[in-house]
């Protein structure tokens, strides 16, 4: 009987074959390589967690939650993401540890799709996060850091934009008037959708300065220069005041030297609502979407009974490994020794001797083969030891 | 208001700390390159899979199953092994590819616990599928190879089991006559519970023959000599046929001259009950529970619809990691560079110059440390840049 879903997965799920496997095990490594040489150390978290306490906190919308109840009947929940058990760590267990705490992670993430439409339902993050420290100099380093790590793993043609959600909210609070509205409009803006934003305005029963103030913010990319256009669009202290935000990151930017890696763009509204500071997105030319984000938290930590400000980045790793193509090298060339079972002592030493070369040797007993000629073409060196012995014995397959 | 679950997580779910997170690291790495030299190909599967396929396949009591439903109304499971997974890609997506053909794979598996018992509901595990290979020869190297890889961890003290369950089936069958019986006494097997079995065999009407063989069965742990002494309690063909495997496969372990690292042991019934053939345990002397094991199951890939043999190990990171205790060498000295701004150049430099050596450093701005003493504290070495320039200035902090 064939059972329907024999050899399916469900929606969003994948599998990772050995090419694909080995290249993201080598930017996985080389990124971990250069998080631990600027101070952040690894932790890991469970894949399941209480839906009261990551669930919300997390806050991916309801529909995109992997929710099971456990035997004691509570909700659980395929953690979304990394950043809220990391503060329900740093706020309890890691609570004494001083601030401010490095902390990095490597693990996958669990977003339910409604249809199998290219986007993968779990993947896998690798990021920092920097607690407790709120000046700009915490938010350039991790901004610094990710660029560090993704030029570490060969990418380029990147750059990373960088906007301010506080002054996003305050300038369609300032125009809008209500939150509803304002979230409206900052869904436009996370889903890249300008033009319903535009068609949007056009609806609202606004001055005409106002409606050009809105669009205005449309333009505010590019540049350095766009912030003093910026400047001239809010009229609220908290308006100024993330501007200035943003002025001083600059100047820490600069002072990586990274001012040719960045643009401003201040459209920027990311898929997590936590965030409540500066955020940044790395863009790859080849690639239609960000390879990795990021941005400031200040909130998050007080739903964990810990106020602290935070900061930090997560960058996609089957985005980066696709905007990577294929491995650079194929480091090792395969071997194989096909033996039979008289000359098995010879194979082992053989491999052996190989391994401890750092070669990779698969030793495979003849007998264990059904069609010889297609299983030796997949190697770069076979050595055939058949036969009844060693001294060139086993023609022709003795190699 | 605080919610109920604000820092717990479900049953059986961990956070894993820098330290142990490292060490778990060493160790991961340790053995993916010992098996790499060995040939394996390394592949990843989902996190998430049909219970029709994967939760059927596995052999995983259905308590221990996390299952929920996906937004199409299908059952699905948190993988609970990664065999049956494979299992579904070798019949499916690599069914081309030549046999015996040789995988890795290093992954989370989950099974659901009934209380906070100690036993992780998440646990890593990595291991090697043999597919296609029905030799001793197979199964000989991945018992060796299980063993290599042990060793490269530094872990010292082990022993590897190895029984058959074929025999041990085919013993209780040929006493007790029908599966129901059977099924019971190997459960008592699989919980080492000999007590239990000797009560049992006490409670059957059996002739003081068939009870001398049943309780004989329990005396079959020790050297080799043992599969002699096996060979008397067995009548059936299918019973010597099983030792007539072992044997084989002792001999292969012998030419890899892995004599005193094995014990036989006929009483041997593992949690998985797909195996058909040889099994295999490893333990350590420190801990009372195994690390690691595997067996042949040649019955697995035929649910797929493509019958072939196999043969493979898994090992308990998590366990493995336990028993080799802390890290041998803390590696790095860490180092942190505290800083105000007007030295953030000086710090950035000396910062990348340290990295570029391959030392781990905290770039750390003054103004985001709330408390500077006891933050220092934690470092080996602190370096102060503090104060308007960096001719020895800012004393008493520069270091």
């Amino acid at each position: 009987m064939t059972k329907p879903f024999m050899f399916e997965k469900p929606v969003g799920m994948r599998d990772t074959l050995p090419e694909l496997y080995t290249l993201r095990q080598q930017v996985r490594s080389t990124i971990a390589d250069e998080v631990a040489l600027w101070g952040y150390a690894p932790i890991a978290t469970p894949a399941l967690e209480f839906y009261d306490t990551i669930g919300e906190a997390s806050a991916t919308s309801d529909t995109q939650l992997f929710k099971l109840l456990d035997q004691q009947g509570h909700t659980l929940v395929l953690r979304p993401d990394m950043t809220a058990p990391i503060a329900r760590i740093a706020a309890s267990t890691l609570k004494d540890v001083q601030r401010p705490a490095r902390l990095t992670y490597d693990a996958n993430v669990f977003r339910a799709q409604q249809r199998e439409g290219g986007k993968p339902a779990e993947f896998e993050q690798v990021g920092v996060e920097l607690i407790g420290d709120g000046t700009a100099s915490a938010d350039g380093e991790v901004i610094a850091l990710m660029i560090a790590a993704l030029k570490k793993t060969g990418l380029s043609g990147f750059k990373v934009a960088i906007g301010h959600i506080g002054f996003v909210n305050t300038l369609l609070q300032e125009i809008l008037g209500n939150e509803e509205r304002a979230g409206t409009f900052r869904r436009y803006l996370y889903e890249k959708n300008y033009v319903g934003f535009k068609h949007a305005v056009r609806q609202l029963p606004l001055s005409s300065i106002d409606r050009q103030r809105l669009t205005g913010l449309l333009n505010l990319r590019g540049g350095f220069e766009i912030l003093e256009d910026a400047a001239g669009l809010v009229e609220t202290q908290a308006g100024s005041a993330a501007l200035d935000e943003l002025r001083s990151l600059l100047d820490v930017l600069r002072a990586y030297g990274l001012e040719n890696d960045i643009i401003i763009d201040l459209n920027l509204v990311m898929h997590m609502s936590y965030y409540t500071g500066m955020v940044f997105e790395a863009y790859s030319e080849e690639l239609g979407f960000p390879l990795g984000g990021g941005g400031r938290y200040d909130g998050l930590l007080e739903k964990f009974h810990r106020p602290e400000p935070a900061t930090g980045f997560a960058v996609r790793l089957d985005r980066l490994t696709e905007a990577l193509g294929r491995a650079k090298e194929e480091v090792t060339v395969s071997n194989c020794i096909i033996y039979s079972n008289e000359r098995r002592g010879e194979a082992m030493k053989k491999a052996a001797s190989l391994r401890e070369e750092g070669r990779s040797v698969v030793m495979q007993d003849v007998r264990g083969i059904a069609d010889l000629d297609a299983y030796s073409q997949q190697f770069d060196d076979v050595h055939y030891l058949i036969g009844s012995n060693g001294a060139g014995g086993g023609a022709p397959y003795d190699g």
